[in-house]
């Protein structure tokens, strides 16, 4: 089994010439879920993270497993105005438009130990913004982790230069 | 430490009169969602569950850990329009109008044993919805599980209504 294989590609979704990369049909495959688990989180099992970062919505079903897979806590980022205690919040562009994610602003304690975790990373602003903004909140962000890649678009390389690791397992081409 | 102290009550929150039940305090306590995750599906853990249902947002987090934990796959049920393949939808009332859920059709084989994950159950609409979503794709609904529940709004009647049985952990009196 490979885990590029569990990937359904939808094409002209959500619009003409797009191809929509559906993760649904991993996570409903038991073995390629906790295969996907098990090697998004592999360069840390033995490390001591204290806790993971999930980016609603997709990214809350991984960073919860991972969370559990790591003996973590989780924490998540939402879009504005659906967490319920104070929040630190961050403006990032999108295709068409802006829009703002928030996290809670107690949700780490500074220094601790945090990997970002997210389905898919594209232009990579939305983890980009994610990276910014727990390190507002005094994150020590050891990495961020993507089930799927689009190298074509550059994601990866705004992280890094962020001075944050990108781990990835699949890559497409396009877009 | 109980699970109840892990939860952050938020009074008049969203609106006054209501005490909001913070549930992102005992997912960020590693300890906390370990335990709270080993306690959902104890009743099952030496059963064969092939898929674990989580409804957005928050019920993805839960339900990510509890299929990592089971071995099963996830599925995930989402507010209408998210899902990019086939689905089936229903409409369910909450407490301001109607609103609309969906399931991809084929997120799960006929006869497949499923739990339901969410955060909270309160008056039940959402799971009662969720739970006839997974049955009109051929689902087994094993049990629905909940960390909170509020039991004066009869949430948990109202499933057990259809034969399906419901676990919690943590009841709040009021709503």
């Amino acid at each position: 089994m490979t885990l590029k294989n569990a990937i359904r590609s939808i094409p002209d979704y959500p619009k003409p010439g797009i191809i929509f990369r559906d993760i649904t049909t991993l996570l409903a495959d038991a073995k390629a879920f906790r295969k996907a688990i098990d090697e998004l989180v592999q360069p840390w099992s033995g490390d001591k993270i204290d806790k993971i970062a999930g980016i609603e919505a997709r990214g809350f079903i991984l960073g919860g497993a991972v969370a559990h897979q790591l003996s973590a806590g989780f924490v998540p980022i939402r879009k504005k105005g659906k967490l319920p205690h104070k929040t630190v919040s961050i403006s990032y562009s999108l295709e068409y438009g802006d829009d703002e994610m928030e996290i809670h602003v107690d949700a780490v304690q500074p220094g601790e130990k945090v990997i970002l975790v997210d389905d898919l990373i594209a232009t990579g602003g939305t983890a980009e913004a994610a990276v910014k903004l727990l390190k507002k909140i005094g994150a020590d962000v050891v990495a961020t982790v993507f089930v799927i890649d689009l190298p074509e678009l550059g994601g990866a390389k705004k992280i890094e230069a962020l001075g944050v690791p990108v781990r990835s397992l699949i890559a497409f081409e396009g877009h």
